[in-house]
């Protein structure tokens, strides 16, 4: 489908961007180098007719047609020859103003921008649907995972009830590295930053925000519901040594970053943390600086989307299918096809309300009688443990415990009670046990 | 998006179908049973108008309305309160004659037959653009999984230069029992029989015709090529042992029955053959009767689509997904948004021209010499030999070859010269090698 040989294509949409960053280039190279073949694939052209930068006159390296490069991002959002805006400036404003702005004067908008549809997608998605046009935000997810319309779309005869993703590739790579060289956390950081997987200032990524944003708008689109960034629990993986993964994969687990949203009775759970994955699990052996989504819905049963999440080409490969999206509507008066009528008012749970299985590494003085007081910790809040691996250093004994199901507010308390018990050398890590 | 909620809706759809079997029974069940739920999502509600069936007064599991049932397929494509109708009576024929009557007649067509779509779906998608209406048919390949959808649209700006896949879950079970639990073909299909994951003749599934089925109608999608199920070379597990499984597994291979479309110089290669896959393939761990389908496209690398590859639910999920869709289309006046514009002329390649590693199950006498004799039939034909494992059995001993890239027309001279060595007592098997 899609594919028009040979045959004259009088159909153009005029695409105008806003922002010539990594991504921005990586749109532009692809729209210019490959537009012959991806008209053929569109049944129309899509010809790239402004792009606003801060600096029109700064060399680039992707080399434009005179006259595209402008200063302002009004000239773009202005132009009558210009169909879709592609806002790939990123940050929530201008990039909010420019987008509204775009909405209202009919134009169709195909956004990257995860922070500014993490915190404002609802108040856009109406914007769009009272102007009666598209928004379309694929590459706001998992780069070049075409996940945002496989939920929308695809799976629309389903009740989606979970979806559990890796969706930050930066702490996936660091993850990696540390079970697989044993290297320590700082180091892997290092690692990742030569590779250019990791930013100067990782902070976003290392604490979960990325994939918190992420989740939000997955969680958003799969189950009809309001969920921002801000209601989204995080836990980043700093804390995370190489012997916890080390202990993890003696138990047959991997350790990773995941992000978690599920329909539960009180409400929606929506959660970044580092957790541990059975080693059969499908996304347990997804690694490097892969993404992959795992979405649970009836009744479909599990379907995993893997891909690479980040980088100019995977996030310009999502960029242009939705610009062809937006075309084709366009081209047979069809803006707004995808109806959004706003979102269910669900309340987002908090953290204490989960329940799930635990693993807590804990280092406790290797004498006798501790064991008895650790277990009754548990036991005095009715947190049952599955299993204990216990292995002596000497004056202490490393102790990872795994627990069965059991709602946080309890594991905290726990926690609370372990902290307190003179024979309690350190806590290392408590991670909750997904698949 | 596609979330209304307690808004009116005068939208409506009507829905015929044609079969009501594994999969018509599930549809039938989800837009009964989770209308008002899917009307949500879709923005306007699927009306299920008429069912036709063989045999309209035997009793079914599905309770349907007072007069959906019909005895004759005509009666459900010439009712003017069917908008979309639903093909999932299976075979070539008389399903060909019915959806080519159906898009003539202006229906929008979703079908989940692999046969019809992989032997005609030229014709019909050309059929369709010609009436300027829908022909989805996510639901005839890889079950639940948006494949389809994926290629058409999400990676419309991709050049799709592979696609490798797992797509019969019944073989996949077959070889996961084997190479989990040591079974015997025979034994291991005995249990996906009784597990429901293969016919009692499985004839279509253990030979790779299913596969080449899909895999023709994915290659016609993603290439834009005219690809049909006779173009595809296959080979079938039958000739499997337990004993090659293990032996690749101690090499570190997987052995999957795989699908293989690739654009390449001369033309397309398009095969279906069991294959070595290295472990940390993405294909590689998926086991049972999942299906999995890898994109490599430019540019957004490596996409892989897992899921549940059949069963009523998953494809119902398909059909279902399409069904909105082909609504979508009719709410906005927009049928035919996908333009179909009819295939690219690019030969498919004869499998001797292909290019690929190879690794050789020998079975030689164990006496000195003989290493020299196999090695100089593979180097009289200039194909290099990687590595090279040998077990002694006593009389005999087991040799695993594996060779670098060779043209499969100078592996076959290779085997012609190893069947003439009378120190070759075997060849039990010889696996193309992925990834």
């Amino acid at each position: 489908m899609g594919i028009v040989p040979g045959v004259a294509m009088p159909r153009a949409c005029g695409v105008g961007m806003i922002g010539l960053g990594t991504v921005g280039g990586a749109v532009a190279g692809l729209l210019l180098r490959h537009g012959e073949e991806i008209a053929r694939r569109a049944g129309g052209s899509l010809v790239l007719r402004r792009v606003a930068v801060a600096h029109p006159g700064r060399p680039r390296a992707v080399a434009l047609p005179d006259g595209v490069l402008v200063g302002d991002a009004r000239a773009v959002i202005g132009d009558p020859g210009v169909d879709v805006v592609v806002e790939v400036m990123g940050g929530l404003e201008p990039a909010r103003t420019y987008v509204t702005e775009a909405l209202a004067a009919g134009k169709s908008v195909v956004t990257a921008n995860k922070v500014l549809m993490a915190a404002r997608g609802e108040e856009l998605l109406a914007a769009a649907a009272a102007a009666g046009t598209d928004l379309f935000f694929e590459a706001s997810v998992g780069g070049g995972i075409p996940v945002v319309k496989a939920i929308v779309e695809s799976l629309a005869g389903n009740e989606i009830r979970e979806i559990v993703g890796i969706l930050n590739g930066t702490t996936n790579y660091i993850l990696t590295r540390m079970a697989r060289d044993g290297m320590g956390f700082g180091e892997a950081l290092v690692a990742a930053q030569r590779q250019g997987f990791a930013e100067s200032d990782p902070t976003d990524d290392i604490d979960g925000h990325d994939a918190a944003a992420k989740l939000a708008i997955l969680a958003t689109v799969a189950f009809g519901a309001r969920v921002v960034d801000e209601d989204v629990y995080r836990e980043g993986i700093s804390r995370i040594t190489a012997r916890d993964i080390a202990y993890a994969r003696e138990l047959g687990y991997a350790v990773k970053l995941l992000a978690v949203a599920r329909q539960s009775d009180g409400g929606i759970e929506a959660r970044v943390h580092p957790a541990l994955l059975p080693a059969d699990h499908p996304l347990a052996a997804v690694n490097e600086e892969f993404n992959a989504i795992m979405i649970e819905g009836d009744p479909v049963g599990p379907v995993v989307l893997e891909g690479r999440g980040a980088g100019g080409g995977p996030t310009a490969s999502a960029v242009v299918g939705d610009i062809v999206d937006a075309a084709r509507n366009r081209w047979r008066g069809a803006c707004g096809r995808l109806a959004w009528g706003g979102a269910v008012r669900r309340p987002v749970l908090e953290i204490e309300e989960i329940v799930v299985p635990y693993c807590a590494f804990l280092e406790v003085a290797d004498r006798p009688g501790v064991f008895a007081r650790v277990a009754a910790a548990f036991g005095d809040e009715a947190v049952s443990i599955a299993s204990i691996v216990q292995k002596s250093r000497g004056e202490t004994a490393d102790v990872v415990l795994l627990t069965h199901e059991a709602r946080e507010a309890a594991m905290q308390r726990v926690l609370r009670r372990l902290r307190a018990l003179d024979v309690v050398a350190a806590i290392h890590a408590v991670l909750r046990i997904a698949g």
